[in-house]
Formats: C-alpha cells, structure tokens, sequence
C-alpha cells in the first residue's frame, strides 16, 4: 500500500503526518503503522504518526501515535506542525481556528508571510498548581513554589506545575552547568511524583528571556518539550522572576518558543514548525 | 528547494537516495546535504547519501556520502539497492549490469518477480589475505587464520580478511553469548590494526549456514555489514567450516544474506533492498 505522508518537525520533534481529509486508514492497522514508519532503520523515521483528520467539534482534529504504537493524548510541537499544514494545505481559510487533540479543543492561530507560515500560537490551556493535580505527594491544595527539595544530597528548589502533564521545575544559576544528566534520570522516577514527572532545568536571563533544558518522562534528555517550556514560563512568573501576561522567550536546544502566561489564565505558546519531506510510504 | 529523493534500505541499513539522471546537484553542497538529510530530528534520517549517477565505466554509478558529510568508498547493502533502483526505475534494462563506486566497479544482477526485484547478487571482489594488506602488524606475508589473539585476557583465535576493508573474525559456539559488546570496542582499535578493524563474532551452524553479529569500525554494533558477511564467508572457508564455490546462508541481525567464494577467487553477495519512501525533500 502506498500511503501519502509528510514529515515535519517542531524543533526537531519530528512526526509523520498523515491527512485522512486525503487518504483514509482502517483503525486497527495504526499502531502497527506508528511504530513501522518511525522504525530508523526500515522506516522513514520518526518519534511517531500523527493523523490530521475531520472533526465535529474542530476545523481540523488530531490523533498522535507514540513510536511504540500507543496513543497519546497531545503534543504542543505536533499541534503547531498540525496549524501549519492545516493552512498552508487550505484545510482552513483563516488564520485563527480550532484543533481537536484528545485532551481536548485548543486555539491555535497562524502568522503568515508569502503565504508560507513562519510562527504558531497555541493555547496551551489552563496550569494546575494544587499538589494534589500535579500529582505530587503532601498537603492537598497546597502549591509547590521554590518548596526544598533533596535529592541525592543535592538540596533544590522545586515548583510544580501541572500542564496536563506533571512538571518539575528548578532555577539554576548556568544552564550549561545544570545536572539534566546527572539529576534527571533520578527526579523523574521520584516517589514523591506518583505518575513520575518531566524534570526542567531553567536559568533567569532576564523578566523576558530564560535558558530551559529537559529530561523528559520516558524520553531523557530532549531537544524540547512545549509543555516543559509552558510550566518553565507559569514557574517564573509564580517566584516573581518574570511577569504574568508578559512575553517570555525561551531558548530550548532546538530552538526558542515564547511563552506568555494571560491573565484568563490561559497559557499561550509561540513557535516555529517546519515541512521536511512529503511523498508516499511503502507500506 | 525541493528535491526529488528515494529512501531505501537493505538489512536495515538505509540511505536516502537522489537520482541525478533526473536531479543534478552542485558538488559542493553535497556535504552539508548529506549531513541535514540524514539528521533524525531535522531531516528525513538515514545512515547518509548516495547518488545515482550516470557513469562512463558502467551503466550507473553511486557515490555515498556518510551521515557526518564524509565521502566513503563502498557501501554493499548500498549496491543492492542501486541495483533495485536501476533495474525498477529503468535505467538499466537487462538484469546483469555494472555498478562504478569510489573503490572500482562490481557487477551486479536482480532477481524479478511480476517487475519487482526480490533478490540482487553483487560481486564485492577479491578478498586480500596477506597481513600487510589486512593491515595488520606481524610478518608480513602470512595468512591469519585461527592465529592466537589475546585481547584483555581473553585468548581467542583471529582470522584476519580485507574485502576492501578490514575484518577480524572471531569463531564462537554460541551467537548469543559472543562478547560483542564487551570486546568489540576494545579489538576495533587495538594497535595490531593500524587503521582499525571491523570485529564479527561467527557461530557456525553448518556447512552451508552462519550466525554472525558485528561491531563496525567507527559505529559500533550494527544490524547488518555486507563486508562484513563477506568476509565471514572467507574466513568459514579458510578454517574448514564450509566449502568454496558453495552457497553460505549468513543470518545478521537485519536478516539474511548469501555468500559464495568462486573459484576464481570472487566473492558474491545475494540479498534483499527495499523502498521505504519517495517524495521530495525541503531543503
């Protein structure tokens, strides 16, 4: 079977997407496909398979397969490489509207230049910051904000912020110097974390700029993680190193999202998304 | 721009392919080419490049381009899928032609079931047996085989063969036990070897049928080296384990290969190539 596709990637977090507006795939054949097209060796290669297809409750709609054919629940560098193909491949005409991913319905909205795109703003939703929502152990309705936290005889700071996915976030003076390696591995299988948890490393440049690195829950280390720069932005903001409704530019390895906190609330993403390569798999 | 491209692989071993028959590119953006295309988060991702060329030698030639933007020599799960591409894409029209590569031309023929190549035989050359070609320090004459070999207190018996590359075979009883990982790092840069050596661990199960696991020179373990194969095919022979002129069926980890010594002293390989992709790539 020949199956049109197009890789594009966020930041180097790459998927292969394939448009059932187009081309319509049986459910059951999925996640031996996710994880055949992502193999490195046999297939294109991938962290995974996102179907854009037709929703009711969306202009477009999203599904993401994980490389180990799971299905996963959203990806906000997947979101904005979904924004950008959805405009540039006329599947919308105007440049904000509404995806469906299966944590639920986000805006996204697109700036254009020679009706190519060159950035996407996502709404990344609503942080949760009790303890009990992250989830983390201890008091309830607590908030975790620079609360210590040893590890290995290491004593931190942690904040935690829940992004739909649970963060772990510790200020540092150099973010070349941030024990990612060292220190990741340990923090994100915690007990303390009951569902485990990403681990970011940030360093304060300034109320509008931060460095970030990741270990990311299941992953290791990362080029970036939009959700783990979303948390690193609220985290700011909650020890009063950057201010709510602000811009704050984040430079992660593969590149930099900005990141504004709104006073709804809402926390907004804006990056890049780029096409690789489009054609049809040999399946 | 965009550029037409074929992603390919034979045993795991995959390359995107550009056919300048139809494609011309500039030679000097062949390395930062082959360097982006492969890249597995910004590019499509591969092992490297290979161009399709036309050739005055023969009836197509390759050119590979290694991941790091490097020109290699010779590549034999590479030829088996040039040879597929030129037989299917019709830039050859019988099923026996020559291949011009870096390190010389090798002749090459398909096996065709309903227009789909199924199987390719490419003569990989003349082994070289004499240490000094090898190269391998010692008396430089001599043949090694089941020659005494202590590496790290382990004593084994090495039997040493050049396919245009080095090798050190290494006889075990169980496949599955065969300190690849523990040794193969080790003998790949021990002294003896001047310019390296490839390190392949070989359990024979009979005359006509090997299992063999590798550790290539400058990447560690791999799932299939066609040289590799090629070589342990000389070295069954040169121990007594199988016969020349005889077919040996070599299971990597990739899959299976076929090798034959002749007795005119060249050596065949037959296996499988496969289409992963094709489309055009954003560059």
């Amino acid at each position: 079977m020949e199956i049109p596709f197009i890789k594009m990637h966020g930041l180097g977090n790459n998927y292969i997407f394939i448009d059932t507006f187009k081309f319509n795939l049986e459910e059951d054949m999925l996640p031996a496909l996710a994880r055949k097209v992502s193999d490195p060796h046999t297939g294109i290669g991938s962290d995974g398979l996102i179907l854009i297809h037709p929703s009711d409750q969306a202009e477009v709609g999203m599904r993401i397969f994980n490389k180990d054919g799971s299905e996963g629940r959203n990806c906000g560098n997947g979101l904005r490489c979904v924004a950008k193909y959805a405009y540039e491949y006329g599947l919308v005409n105007q440049t904000s509207f509404k995806i469906e991913a299966k944590s639920g319905v986000v805006e996204a909205s697109v700036s254009v230049e020679d009706k190519q795109v060159t950035d996407i703003t996502i709404d990344m939703g609503k942080p949760k910051l009790e303890r009990s929502l992250i989830p983390m152990a201890g008091p309830k309705a607590d908030q975790v904000v620079a609360e210590q936290f040893e590890v290995s005889h290491h004593p931190l700071e942690l904040t935690a912020v829940s992004m739909g996915n649970p963060h772990a976030v510790f200020f540092v003076e150099d973010i070349q110097t941030a024990p990612v390696h060292e220190l990741g591995p340990i923090i994100t299988d915690d007990q303390r974390f009951p569902e485990g948890v990403n681990v970011e490393f940030v360093e304060v440049v300034s109320e509008q700029e931060v460095h970030f690195r990741v270990w990311e829950r299941g992953s290791g280390i990362t080029q970036a993680c939009g959700t783990g720069a979303c948390a690193a932005g609220v985290a700011a903001v909650l020890n009063g190193y950057a201010r709510k409704n602000s811009e704050i530019l984040v430079h992660l390895s593969g590149g930099d999202l900005i990141i504004r906190w709104d006073e709804e609330d809402r926390v907004w993403m804006t990056g890049p998304a780029a096409i690789i390569a489009e054609g049809t798999y040999h399946y």
